[in-house]
């Protein structure tokens, strides 16, 4: 039976929640592998947040909690200590408990994305690289582009002084790579991404000028839903690679399997 | 799949929370039935209630909450409303949201021992009762005995003050009830019941006097583990008609499941 009294409680915290996958994806990975462990669902308003991450800390047999918009930011913020990663975006996807009952911080979603490139066979170190999105998730992946050895980043947001201030970031922590705002065009580069949600919705614009796509470039989007966005499709009939949104959350999956050591074979909540 | 993030989330909180019996038995039936709900085991430090309270009022999403030991009546005591059975004792074991968000209270634990009584074949209209334990279950048996018929009950505590306390207030409410407070002695009474913890732990003492038991009596215990107590095994001894206290829990579910609406058909999480 999973979700015995001694279970081991995990909380994947959005607002709204009900459409979040990962509740799902780790409820079934727990039945699959005969845990007693529940990922449950939870929504608060902004307003209330605090209140209720002062709850859920109080909360002392929740292990750990997976985060998504629009509390990143506000849970890394909570936490006593992070991983590099959740660190330089300020921003936490993934948290655990410490031994002292305070929270620990990383951030899969720039791992996630770039582990699931290379499981596509996608080359990331020497390449170039248009990015288009430079918000929470952008942020995460513009990292861990430049350290998986991307040789220059072209950056473009609606935002342009947000596109400014995560290009001199990212190129501080990683000199070897040039950073720069530029168009949302990909000519000249070798792989295009697209880190914004334009495209999850019928009628939303192209993210970018798929005129300047050519063949030999891979495109690669972190939308999961529609698996096949307008971009990916437009890609895939000009000849380009492509890579779909899931790898990137299977792969944030395994990272954070592995973080909540979710099989720990020490269980002591009884 | 149960535990999606459009999941109906129910908490269970206990503390300790590990040997609670409700969220497995839970967990179970909503598999069973197909539903995409969660019964979720929670636990706190009684130093960290109110806050975890809070947070947890602010989980916008958590529809409903099993309360047990030690949390009863502080819980009580944060809810805008309450069934009468929940107000005359001061504790609530179960507590759903109400439309604006406040939470609005009952309490099973009486209701579910005169049920279970019930369809076990045992009378209570028109008895005598002997009961030992004027706590918690104790107090929420005690007015449910006398609603049920009762003519007449002994009421045994250790804290003889807090038993007249219960005699007094249960006598005003059913006044053609009889409450008076005596020994731990069966004899004259013809439903016998144990709502003490004594008989959960080897070694425990017996809770009454069983040299005075007589077959024509009924013996019943609210202790679920063991599933036999030393008290009910004396008493099949003696030729009793015994009722354990597993059929109070599985009323107690059957309550709290209408409760809660668990099969409800406007499903608006989405």
């Amino acid at each position: 039976m999973r979700g015995t009294g001694k279970a081991d409680v995990f909380v994947m915290l959005a607002h709204p929640v009900a459409h979040a996958k990962s509740p799902g994806i780790f409820n079934e990975i727990f039945e699959q592998k005969g845990l007693d462990s529940l990922m449950v669902p939870m929504s608060c308003r902004p307003e209330d947040f605090d209140r209720f991450w002062d709850g859920l800390t109080a909360a002392e047999n929740v292990r750990g909690v997976i985060i998504s918009v629009p509390y990143k930011m506000a849970v890394y913020h909570k936490c006593a200590a992070a991983h590099d990663r959740a660190a330089r975006v300020q921003s936490a996807n993934s948290v655990r408990r410490q031994a002292d009952g305070s929270w620990y911080a990383d951030n899969f979603d720039g791992v996630g994305f770039i582990e699931g490139l290379k499981a596509g066979g996608h080359q990331i170190a020497g390449r170039r690289v248009l990015q288009v999105g430079a918000g929470g998730a952008g942020a995460s992946l513009a990292y861990c582009l430049a350290e998986a050895g991307a040789t220059e980043i072209r950056l473009n947001d609606i935002d342009t002084a947000r596109a400014e201030r995560l290009a001199r970031l990212v190129e501080k922590a990683f000199p070897a790579c040039r950073v720069q705002v530029g168009e949302a065009d990909p000519s000249g580069m070798e792989l295009v991404v697209n880190a914004t949600p334009v495209g999850m919705h019928p009628g939303d614009p192209l993210p970018l000028d798929v005129s300047r796509l050519s063949p030999e470039m891979t495109v690669a989007d972190i939308i999961m839903e529609p698996a096949e966005t307008a971009l990916l499709r437009k890609a895939r009939e000009i000849g380009c690679k492509i890579q779909p949104g899931r790898p990137m959350m299977d792969c944030q999956v395994q990272a954070m399997s592995e973080f909540f050591d979710i099989e720990r074979k020490d269980r002591s909540n009884g």
